[in-house]
């Protein structure tokens, strides 16, 4: 059972296929007539498996395929990885005609989708999402780019995916960890603006969690749609949009302090840094204690990270130096800095107005 | 007197003004309130005093106003120089409210747009074209990009600017070998689809290169609305925009086998470029060979070059070269090199239809 769903973008719309074996079915799901094209796979080293069926489910299709396997790790959001693909499609004459395909997890669709918006001044472009956070957050919204040493994500562009195969069989091997970092993401789209997907997150998140098929291809699919509805409002985050960072400027700059060395997954900084965002919020006197504690219990009860000194007590001690890395950070706009406070679960809103002290007393008291 | 245009792309429409001394009244002619804002104005070092006058026309409205000048030669459109200007924005924090503003050729502008596109994914970005191929030609269409190994242009992206300042005393310190480059661009314009134009240039051509305003700033403006006229039609070149081509799969070839090295001027070989498409279409019976004359006359008559000898007698010999170099272009699409072919002076078309022995016959005989 395959379910589809569509990107609303006007001229840039595409559909977000989710189910279970759809990688030998990548010629079929896939609108593009792959006839006289080349196709140039980037697949992420611990995925080869899966890139290889889609490879293979092209072949018959395509004028040529070619597959570059990268380690998929954050570090492969470099200016040098960048370089290396941009080369391997260039020696390999790419033309406008040529189509890349990201498999892998939000790295490599970043990467992936960063190269092919650039290369040729832009290639049709598809994502294959292997991970869960790749699959409900990267595979809607057409964000791309890498990281520099001044901070993540610094350098990329804007550019939608001709489709995207969200294949629920890939996350089975992945790891726990992943799969709990993933989870996050989710919970956070009930935290926004869907106060009843959260409180169908607290009775079937275990569900999620054991990939039990149903439950796991509804959570994608709402998280997908909740993403989706944000982002036609909004493609360039001019406004609505920034919704999405709800607990993601805490979360960069504690990846940042970690050296995005694998110690702190993505994911569960959004987990640390969502708890963040209720405890400035309810501190503020905006959101309630209570639903700050449902919050840090359902996340607590999943399995996931809920405090700094669960992953690196020392960062503790330099919580100075994680606000200057938030002033760094890039959704500050004509030199203020801009939060996303909440009212409580499923009431989130952008704030400027933001104290530097109340700031530092929640990452001392997280 | 100061002419306005508007290219016409929807949400991303802008405007060029075409006139004299416009650098002074830069805060009033580019439509942005630059209260509370960050400018980076990324400056050739040969027009810098031209920089500087922008630098003091925005100071007293904008937040902080920063300069970098850069060497503006076509090897400053390199990876390495992509990288210096993304640092430099990124260590002075640039923030999604930071526009960016590129003072010079070409060069610059191709530099500087491909930068605004993709730092924080995308920045307000205006230019100041101060050579007259550069405001012909890179002014209009949002074609931004740097050159590789591989060849010119195969990675960058589309990107609108806010504004354009063609100012016509940037002109007048202008080398007349560039300014007979630029000259080439015009030229194009009245060979692709205004007969008219053509014949006003075979008359006034002369006055527009002696700089005299009244035939220079009509001459500027009517190649800006032609090209605009086009883009407007096909912004992302999927069709009619390749027209603009007309004689660049040649030039861009000649280009690369220069090796960027300043022997050959972009519009120098643009200029050769023409006559190569006008020798095919009349080599392949599709254009008389009294136009293809008269465009050779008339860009002899300027001073522009108008055969291989002029510049390198070495690369006659090397034309089967000169067309692997070609099929390495990214006019390619599913492996079919595309040219623009001319049933007459102001009738390009685009064709797939070309044979090998054809190109090379001409590239022999020009």
């Amino acid at each position: 059972m395959t379910q589809t769903l569509t990107v609303d973008l006007g001229d840039r719309s595409y559909p977000i296929h989710i189910g279970s074996g759809l990688l030998s079915q990548a010629a079929e799901l896939i609108p593009i007539d792959f006839a006289g094209r080349q196709v140039y796979i980037l697949a992420d080293i611990n995925v080869r498996s899966f890139a290889e069926e889609v490879h293979c489910a092209l072949e018959p299709h395509a004028e040529r395929v070619q597959k570059l396997v990268v380690d998929g790790g954050e570090q492969a959001k470099s200016q040098k990885q960048l370089e290396i693909v941009l080369e391997w499609m260039m020696t390999n004459r790419v033309d406008r005609g040529s189509v890349l395909i990201a498999v892998g997890g939000g790295v490599i669709g970043d990467l992936g989708g960063f190269a092919a918006s650039i290369i040729l001044r832009g290639i049709d472009y598809v994502q294959v999402p292997t991970t869960l956070l790749a699959q409900v957050d990267s595979s809607v919204g057409g964000k791309t780019g890498i990281n520099t040493p001044q901070g993540k994500n610094l350098v990329g562009s804007f550019y939608q995916p001709k489709a995207v195969l969200c294949d629920v069989e890939t996350l089975k091997t992945l790891p726990e960890r992943e799969l709990k970092a993933g989870y996050a993401e989710i919970v956070k789209y009930g935290l926004i603006d869907r106060p009843e997907f959260f409180e169908w997150l607290e009775t079937y998140g275990k569900d999620v969690l054991a990939l039990e098929p149903k439950a796991l291809t509804d959570a994608i699919e709402t998280s997908c749609k909740a993403k989706a509805v944000i982002v036609a409002a909004d493609e360039r985050e001019a406004g609505k949009r920034a919704l999405l960072n709800l607990g993601h400027t805490f979360a960069h700059a504690l990846e940042a302090a970690a050296g995005y060395d694998g110690r702190l997954l993505h994911g569960e900084a959004v987990s640390i840094g969502l708890i963040c965002a209720f405890a400035l919020s309810s501190k503020m006197g905006l959101c309630s204690e209570e639903d700050l504690s449902r919050v840090r219990a359902h996340l607590q009860e999943c399995g996931l990270k809920i405090s700094l000194s669960d992953f690196d007590p020392q960062i503790e001690e330099d919580v100075e130096r994680l606000y200057d890395l938030m002033l760094g950070d890039k959704k500050m706009d004509r030199g203020v800095l801009k939060f996303i406070l909440t009212k409580g679960i499923g009431q989130a809103f952008v704030s400027s107005d933001v104290q530097q002290e109340d700031v530092i007393e929640v990452l001392k008291a997280v």
